[in-house]
């Protein structure tokens, strides 16, 4: 038995092979279907967990446990190291998915969750601002123009005719790269100032590392008595990003209530001021589309039952292609009760030849 | 940067250069300088935590993290699952450990769990048998001839001149075929009636799958005066393998206070009743030397510092001999603010010709 492994380049090479757009079409379908068909008595999911840490530098190392009951757990490990693109040239959310057969406890699959969890994050978006955003949406912003910015736009372009890109970041290059790194899109990308794009933008995803108590990241001023907003960028207790007022004043969609309250937007609102959740929009979505001619938000947490919907989709079209490898990693091999069963038998043979009993020193 | 994996063909090939012997011994020496060493202010640890289960069988798969303040983060992940060894011929823990890099939150390496499971805890109870025991114990008795069982007994052995090995196990053909599977270290070993192990053992190690309620595994009435037990099997709350009478007259040492009190044998007593941590028997070895001559009990139930400890034995051998392999399992490359940098650049200039907007159904 032994374990899959999606490297990066295997990715990549999938990717060659499905298409983008089609991968991003596959990845929103599912998820939208994973929400559609979620059977709470038949699946735990776990609110994540983790260290947070100073040192060496601000970061978060997180765990996200789901198990379907009587089949697999998912488990997706996350690191928050918002200080990686400066000072590593590495992305600011690093990430893995395993798999584990709850028959045997065995791992079935790693994978990459770094490409998985700015997909998900951006198709959950996409499947919120499709029932709640009017249909009619033209000009999407984005406040916050960083690796999460790509991928909620590249999903909202698969649902809306977009005209229109606003962007905005706090830092000025952060926007300026963002043209080159929207490109493939071939959309209308603009730099503006943050005002504009709250009075032009139908549609906003925030998606930034705001640090704690520097929120809001957008004014309540100017924005459009329909406006859509997917608030993607709060991960963590006490990090926030829209005022309070807009959020007192919209339906606030969260994707996972108990996560919400605790790291979301929702931490700002108390229960009765909190709207259906995402898998309740999915399956009341006649009744709340009279809510597209009024303001909204949908409060993105991120939780495990995004990261089953992508791993399944990069499993499915993996095998689909041929593409992975599997590893003998856990060292089990013929006898079940005999933990050293793996060596070859020269191993075994000679350890009870040429070792006398003695208590070493470590080698290091 | 990249991921080591080290397989269990890459683990067989470094037993082959190293030797099993060499092996546990770096593991009991680099195990009891962590101990030694064992910082509480730099290191924190988490109780494991995990999904209990009965469907498809019972089991648990857990999580164990541990943090080294600054430097990485370890998570052995385990599955206790008895039913492996009858159902799938395949070990009832399973197990892989995997370390983070803290600075990036990035998987520095993925190692088999299952082989370091059994050598760590083999390795516990060499250190706990080394400074409770008698120098002299020349008679060890194994009661439950699992898995665990060959790495008690070789553990042992490294520290010991073991005279005659006494087994017991209810499923007798366990004890028939530890026979084989203890061969390679050349000892004495008998099966017997249990009431003759508890008479005759210096050490005795228990090491079973017993159910919740079925305990105690062995009788409170032949005991020697001097006994050392090792009590290993058990790991969950309820989960006991000794009668209480013997526990509250004995020196009962775990190995992680916490987590002993409720998956231990430390359940059955209260706090006062407890004795030194195997931390602190280590670092006052000497002070409880006296208690060789008296009935002492080391409670293992496993934890996250012991799997540092034989993680750190793997990869720092496997980097001496030249053995594993290294992965790009994380999609990041080039630049860190584009989830879709790694991707060769047809596809992304493919994706914006050939896919209008539409929302596909899932392929499945």
């Amino acid at each position: 038995m032994e374990t899959t492994v999606l490297t990066r380049d295997d990715i990549a090479k999938l990717v060659g092979q499905v298409g983008l757009n089609q991968l991003m079409d596959n990845v929103i379908g599912t998820l939208k279907q994973t929400f559609e068909t979620f059977d709470e008595a038949a699946t735990i999911v776990r609110q994540r967990d983790g260290f947070a840490y100073h040192k060496p530098f601000p970061g978060v190392l997180e765990w996200m446990p789901v198990m379907q009951i009587g089949e697999a757990a998912i488990i997706k490990m996350v690191g928050y190291n918002p200080n990686n693109p400066t000072l590593y040239n590495v992305p600011t959310i690093i990430s893995t998915i395993s798999l584990y057969d709850i028959s045997t406890g065995q791992l079935k699959a790693l994978v990459d969750g770094t490409l998985a969890t700015a997909l998900r994050t951006g198709a959950a978006s996409a499947i919120a601002s499709q029932i709640l955003a009017r249909r009619a949406s033209r000009v999407v912003g984005l406040v916050g123009c960083g690796a999460q910015a790509v991928t909620q736009l590249h999903a909202l372009s698969r649902i809306f005719d977009i005209g229109q890109v606003l962007v905005y970041d706090v830092v000025e290059s952060h926007a300026r790269t963002f043209l080159d790194r929207s490109r493939f899109m071939g959309l209308d990308v603009q730099i503006v100032p943050r005002e504009i794009l709250e009075r032009e933008s139908d549609i906003i995803c925030t998606a930034t590392s705001v640090p704690i108590g520097a929120a809001p990241i957008i004014s309540d001023e100017h924005l459009k008595p329909w406006v859509h907003i997917n608030a993607v960028g709060s991960d963590l207790p006490k990090k926030i990003e829209l005022p309070l007022g807009l959020l007192k004043r919209s339906l606030v969609s969260p994707d996972y209530l108990p996560q919400a309250l605790i790291e979301g937007e929702c931490q700002q609102l108390s229960l009765e001021e909190i709207g259906p959740s995402l898998i309740e929009l999915i399956r009341n979505e006649q009744s709340y589309s009279s809510f597209r001619d009024s303001q909204t938000v949908f409060d993105s947490t991120g939780f495990a039952l995004e990261d089953k919907a992508v791993l399944q989709v990069l499993l499915s079209l993996a095998e689909q292609y041929g593409i992975g490898r599997t590893l003998p990693i856990e060292s089990i091999a013929g006898d079940p009760m005999n933990p050293y069963n793996f060596f070859p038998e020269n191993v075994t043979k000679a350890a009870s030849l040429n070792s006398p009993v003695s208590v070493l020193q470590p080698v290091f």
